[in-house]
């Protein structure tokens, strides 16, 4: 069988492809194929995941296919975010290497991932915020991920020849960056028949986010910030669905998304679906997810500043250190960066709730309220909380107001 | 004789040059050589500058060397530059065809651009200014340039996809980028060798300057809009030196410097150096460099909101038209972007001044002014309102606010 040009497999064929991909085969074991054991397991919209499970040892084998798989082949999608997904894993994963999976293998005219398997009892974080699960490390690793992943591909670490070439190859992932987009930036803002929502009871509510003005100005605001700014090579979809977790361990899988933009993306991701988690809980604080966007935001923050002193007199280009030569200047603009990076994060994050609620794509910890009232009434305050973050988002001094403004709100 | 690998040209290999390349030897006319007139003219400091001027036709030929040209060959420069400036010229000429010479032809190979030549009386701006000389129709000219050139480049013309493409293709042009960053927004803070001022009068000034952390910290900021907003296709080097002048005609010329950055750096080179014009003429009012800064903006905000309301249903992304679907919320943003422009505008002016007097590159504005303590006087003026309009930018509220502000100073 040839594998030289693209044909979506099977689980039959994808036991011939990795036989004969040594890289690939040397995880299962040689002659150990008559008891493995594949599961084609993509719950998600865009790919196929198959977990092979061998008596001597486990991969992942995950493959784009040229169209959004959910929808099918009327919404086509290049199969090239395959390769940028690839490249992220790697470099995410040098960078913050307890916090991705190893890439095996990389197949580009496949368009083809294979990657450790994460085995049980890994589970999809957000599955464990719905069931009330706590991550006593969570907080920690998430914060290592973040902060490593962006402070070292922003100008902060890179000279301006090494980030203008970074920046041109994840140009390239333009269509992915394009249905951000839409479904972030655009959709929920206009009449779109992707749209949904809990009908009848937020038809007003929706309506409402059509037409306000205001909000449709800060919008435009992070859309642009979203298409002209490349500040980081960004996860670009690191929301609670993205992110596989035990006691221990935390991983952070899916780059497909990665491109060159504003951090504040990132963060704002996993922020608004940790504040959604807490909406979700009906106002209930038992499970503590408004606390845990302070603490999250918190370690961030100062990892990614002792990283900043760290290599203050590294590569970076942003600020110098024969300009930012004292503690006084070092610390005004390490102030003046967290502040505005805590803004971006509120905007995206606020944006990141809004779409989940009105929008085309939305999540377990609204859709397991099975009473569509209760979960109207839910997904209603925070829609309000989003509304009121994205315009108010500057007014915000630091972390410690937003947990607050979380819990009057609810 | 070959051109087949790159070779500086001399008076005598131009001549051949010329002869064998049609879109260029058709300018001139065919046997009309013998009483061709070459001259060299290129007071700049990049480049070689060819006038050929024929009994029946004219043209320029312009060559980049591989090497700063008034340094030489110790600060290597890569002549790629060039396809970047005749890329920009052909595609601001393009837009605002009225204000950018004609480009004959471009070799890649050889870093040559033969172009139309502006005939005199075309005189470059900044000589004009400094004569005192009025040009009725600058204003409304620059505003043509610039609003075109920056809005048909940026996202209120171009989808993200032809966007990303054209970012993609001039992040190829990071050396001349980071020329920009080292001269403006890194040496004028900072001990350089490169940095001179008129000593020992603004010994203290330039000092001042760097010690300034507040200064550092604005400058920082638009440093890094530089090197990560995409936002337009600027020229880069949008000075009154790259605008050539009569009484009706006015061209803008050497966009080498050109990438996709933010529009408020070549609105901000263009203003910043009409009010150092202003401050080089001793406060003296007679020439109105100071009512200029606002007329031109004022005349640009209006061509520009114009364009916007003619395209608003094109293919520009931005700000889709089912979103900003209704007269109040398009204007509600109009004037959130123009605010926004405004300051930005302010910040790189000021940071444009600023560089101008206390970094490597002086303007003849004030080098002309032949007393060092007057000059001095004059430059310190200019240097403190650069200082304060870099800190100060964000509470202008409209441009007749900044004359103003001028007029108070001086």
């Amino acid at each position: 069988m040839s594998f030289e040009e693209f044909k979506p497999l099977n689980e039959k064929s994808l036991v011939e492809y990795i036989k004969a991909t040594p890289a690939l085969s040397s995880k299962i074991g040689a002659d150990k194929y008559d008891d493995l054991v594949i599961k084609e397991v993509g719950d998600g919209n865009l790919n196929f995941v198959f977990i092979v499970v061998g008596s001597s040892g486990s991969l992942v084998i995950k493959q784009a296919l040229p169209y959004i798989r959910c929808i099918g082949e009327s919404w086509p999608m290049t199969k090239e975010r395959a390769y940028f997904e690839a490249t992220t894993l790697r470099k995410h994963g040098a960078l913050s290497p307890d916090h991705v999976p190893e890439v095996y293998h990389f197949d580009r005219t496949m368009a083809l991932i294979g990657m450790r398997y994460l085995e049980p009892p890994h589970t999809i974080l957000r599955k464990g915020l719905v069931a009330g699960i706590e991550y006593p490390n969570l907080a920690d690793h998430m914060a290592d991920y973040m902060a490593k992943t962006l402070f070292f591909t922003s100008l902060l670490y890179h000279d301006t020849t090494e980030h203008r070439r970074a920046v041109t190859e994840f140009c390239g992932n333009v269509e992915l960056c394009r249905l951000t987009e839409q479904v972030v930036f655009s959709d929920p803002y206009r009449v779109s028949t992707f749209n949904r929502w809990t009908s009848p009871y937020l038809d007003d509510d929706a309506k409402a986010v059509r037409e306000d003005s205001a909000l449709k100005l800060e919008i435009a605001e992070l859309k642009s910030m979203f298409c002209e700014r490349a500040q980081a090579l960004i996860h670009g979809d690191l929301h609670t669905g993205s992110v596989m977790v035990t006691q221990d361990s935390t991983q952070v899988i899916d780059p497909e998304f990665s491109f060159y933009g504003p951090m504040g993306f990132d963060i704002g991701a996993y922020l608004g679906n940790l504040i959604l988690a807490f909406f979700a809980q009906d106002g209930h604080t038992t499970h503590g997810n408004d606390r845990k966007v302070s603490t999250i935001f918190r370690i961030l923050i100062c990892m990614f500043i002792a990283l900043w002193d760290q290599h203050k007199d590294g590569p970076g280009e942003a600020y110098l250190a024969d300009i930012y030569n004292n503690d006084e200047v070092l610390k005004l603009v390490q102030e003046n960066y967290m502040r505005n990076l805590l803004h971006d994060s509120l905007g995206f994050g606020a944006a990141k709730m809004i779409r989940r609620i009105v929008g085309v794509a939305h999540v377990e910890d609204f859709e397991s309220i099975e009473e569509d009232k209760r979960r109207a009434d839910c997904e209603r305050s925070a829609l309000e909380f989003g509304k009121m973050l994205l315009k108010e988002r500057r007014k915000f001094k630091c972390i410690g107001e937003v947990v607050s403004a979380i819990q009057q709100q609810s």
